[in-house]
C-alpha cells in the first residue's frame, strides 16, 4: 500500500545510521513512468530547511523522477554547507538510478540546527537503491518517522486508477508538532498542473486545518507524483475527491498519533459570515492552551472557549454566541447554557461547535489536548 | 505598602464566603480625597466580563471614588444577571459610603460562567467596609488572589508624593494565565487626563509585554486612583516613569507567580526594523508551546527560536538572524553558532536574544516555560 499502491512507483526504506539508535531512516520513492508529473506544497515558515529550498525550485519544473527523504536530522538553518548537502544528496541518488538531479526532491526530518551525516546518507542512497520494490511503500513509511509511534499509509483506489500515500509528524501551513512530511502517488495519468490543483484544494481544507500545537515547522512538505501508469485520465472533480481522502485520512492519523495527546479535538465552527472568519474562530480556540489543558481533564470549560473567540477578528456579537460540547449546549446567547454536568467526556474524541450566529460558512480545525507527555517529550527532545 | 501606601486611600481584604474554601476573596480600596481622579486600562477581548463593562462606564467621567474587587467567581458571560449583580455591588459600596454609584469601579476574578453569590457578596461589602483602614493595602492584596501563591504589591516614593499598586494574576491586553486585576493609588495631585497618559504608557511596555501563556482573559482590569493628597503636582515624565516603575515590578511579580512555571524567560529582540516588529516576534517566540517545553527541559534548542521567528512578518533576512541564550551566541547568520554545550541553564532566569539585523529597535517580552504543573493546575481548575 503507501506509495507503491499506484502503479508505475517503486520504494524502499532502510537504516543508514543517520539514527544513533540504528532504526530506519531513509526512504526512496521513484516514479519509474511513463510519465512523471508532480506538484509540491510546502511550509509558510519563513525559515526554511535547505530541502525545502531546493525541493520548491525542483518543483518549479513539474517533473519528479524521485524523492529522498531521510529522518534523524531537519537540515535546516544549516547554511551554506547544509544546502550543499542537500544538492549531494539529490545528486547522488540521480547517479545511482540514471536521473536528472534537478527533478530529485529532497525532504528530511529531525532536529534544526545540526549537518547531517553525509558519511552515512551517501552509501545508505546506495542500499536504497538496491532495496527498491513495488512492495516497498510500508518501509518507506517506516523509514521517516521520528517521534511518530505509528507510521502513516492511506490509499484510494477508484475506476482503474489509484492514490496513495504516506505522512510522518503533524501539522502543515500553520501547524506541526514536529515536521509533517508527506507523499503521495498515483497512476492517474495527469499533468502536474492538474496536480498542482488538486494537490492545494486537498491540503487548504485537510493538512493546513491539522493544528496540533500552533508551531510551524522549517521543513513541512507534501508532494504528489503521477506516474501515469494505469493509462486512466479520470475527470478532475473525481480526481480532486480522492487526492482529498487521502490527505484527509493522512491528517487524522496525524492528529490521533500526536505527541503526548490523550484527547482528540474537533473544532467545527458554523454560522460564521465568511469562511475566513471560521477558520480564524477555529485555530484561535483550537490554539487555546487553557482549553486545551481543561480537555484534558476532561473538563466541559466553555468559557476558555468564549475567551478565545473574543480574541478574534471575526463578526460575533459576544451575547448571541452559543457552544456546544459532545451535542450539550452548555453555552447559549454567550451566557450558561445546559447543564454542565450532562457533558460527557470519557471519550478520546471531543467534539466543540461553536456557532457565531453571523452567517452560514463552516469550518473544522483539527487538534489535541495538551498533556504532562507532550511536555515531557518536548522537553527532552533534543538533549 | 500596596494600595494604602499613597497619602488619602483606605482599603481591606475579607472572607465573604464567595469561596468555599474560607479564604479571603473581597478588597475595598476607597479614595478619601481631596481628588477623586482615576484612569483605566482594559482587556482587548471582544467577550468582556460584566464588570468590565460596568467599569469602562465609570472610567469614563474620569473620576472613581472606591474600588470593590472579588476573587472566587470572573462574573464573565453570564448574561443580563450578571450584569446587574455588577450593578448591585456598585450600588451597595455607594450605599455603605454614602458615594454615587456611577464612580463605583467593579472588578471580578476565577471562573467564566458561573453567576456570583450575590448573597455573601452582599453582606461581604458591610463587612469590608467596616474594615478600612489606611494599613488595610496588603490585606486587600490577599483577598483578590485565586491561584496566586503569593500576594502582590509594590511601592515607589518620591519627594513628597508616592505611587503604590497591588496585582493579583498575570497577563494583559494580550496575555493571561488567569485574570490580571491591578490597583494603583498615588497621592500626587493630577488629573483624569494625565494619569489615563501615564497609565497607558506604562501598561504598553509592561503588563502589555507580560505573556506568560498567550490566552487572553475576559476580565483584565488595571485601574490607576489620584487622591491628591499630598498636595504635590510632579512632573508628567517624573510621573510616568514612577507609574511604570511600579507597573514593571507587578509585572514581574506576576510573571515570577506563573502558574506551574519553573523558568522566567526574558525574549529581548534587538536590532529590528520597527518596535512593532520587535514585538511580533517577542510574542511569537514566547508562545511557541515546543520551545517553552525545551526551555523547561534546559534545553537550549535554539532552532525553535528560528522556527518562531519565522512565522512572523517581521523583517529580516533568514541568513542574518542571531540568537543568544544566556549569553552564548548558539546561531549565528542562521546557522550554527557557538557550542551550545557552553549554555548555562540551571538558573530560573533563561535569556533569550533575537537579532534580527534589520535595523535598530529593541522589544522584551517576558514569559514562562511550559510545565507538566501548568497543565495539572489548568486540567483541574474547574472541576
Amino acid at each position: 500500500m503507501s506509495v507503491t499502491a499506484a502503479k508505475g512507483f517503486t520504494a524502499a526504506g532502510i537504516a543508514a545510521g543517520i539514527k544513533e539508535n540504528g532504526n530506519p531512516d531513509l526512504a526512496l520513492v521513484v516514479n519509474e513512468g511513463p510519465r512523471r508529473a508532480a506538484a509540491g506544497v510546502f511550509t509558510s515558515n519563513r525559515v526554511k530547511a535547505a530541502p525545502v529550498l531546493w525541493s520548491e525550485q525542483v518543483l518549479k519544473g513539474g517533473s519528479v523522477t524521485a524523492v529522498v527523504l531521510n529522518s534523524g536530522g531537519a537540515n535546516a538553518c544549516t547554511g551554506p554547507k547544509g544546502f550543499q548537502d542537500t544538492h549531494a544528496t539529490a545528486e547522488k541518488v540521480a547517479d545511482v538510478l540514471g536521473h536528472n538531479a534537478a527533478e530529485v526532491a529532497v525532504a528530511s526530518t529531525g532536529l534544526i540546527g545540526v549537518l547531517l551525516p553525509m558519511d552515512k546518507l551517501l552509501p545508505g542512497i546506495e542500499t536504497a537503491a538496491a532495496a527498491l520494490g513495488e512492495h516497498g511503500g510500508e518501509k518507506a513509511a517506516i523509514a521517516i518517522k521520528t517521534t511518530d509511534t505509528v507510521h502513516k499509509t492511506s490509499v484510494a483506489t477508484r475506476d482503474g486508477w489509484t492514490v496513495g500515500g504516506m505522512a510522518k509528524g503533524a501539522g502543515m501551513l500553520a501547524p506541526g508538532l514536529a515536521t509533517m512530511l508527506v507523499v503521495l502517488t498515483t497512476d492517474a495519468d495527469l499533468d502536474s498542473d492538474v496536480l498542482d490543483r488538486a494537490l492545494r484544494a486537498a491540503t487548504r481544507t485537510t493538512f493546513d486545518r491539522v493544528d496540533s500545537d500552533g508551531c510551524m515547522s522549517t521543513n513541512d512538505t507534501v508532494l504528489l507524483l503521477a506516474s501515469g501508469a494505469s493509462g486512466v485520465t479520470p475527470e478532475y472533480a473525481e480526481f480532486a475527491e480522492a487526492v482529498r481522502a487521502v490527505c484527509d485520512d493522512l491528517g487524522q492519523q496525524l492528529i490521533r498519533d500526536a505527541e503526548g495527546a490523550s484527547k482528540d479535538i474537533k473544532v467545527e465552527v458554523v454560522n460564521a459570515a465568511t469562511e475566513e472568519d471560521a477558520v480564524e474562530v477555529g485555530r484561535s480556540i483550537a490554539r487555546n492552551n487553557l482549553l486545551k489543558c481543561a480537555i484534558h481533564g476532561e473538563d466541559p470549560n466553555w468559557g476558555r472557549v468564549l475567551s478565545a473567540i473574543g480574541t478574534t477578528s471575526a463578526a460575533f456579537e459576544p451575547d448571541r454566541l452559543n457552544v456546544a460540547i459532545n451535542g450539550v449546549w452548555v453555552c447559549k446567547d454567550g451566557g450558561v447554557g445546559e447543564d454542565r454536568a450532562k457533558v460527557d467526556m470519557r471519550y478520546r474524541e471531543v467534539h466543540i461547535v461553536a456557532d457565531l450566529a453571523a452567517g452560514s460558512e463552516t469550518a473544522t480545525i483539527w487538534t489535541n489536548d495538551l498533556t504532562a507527555d507532550y511536555v515531557h517529550e518536548n522537553s527532552a527532545y533534543s538533549s
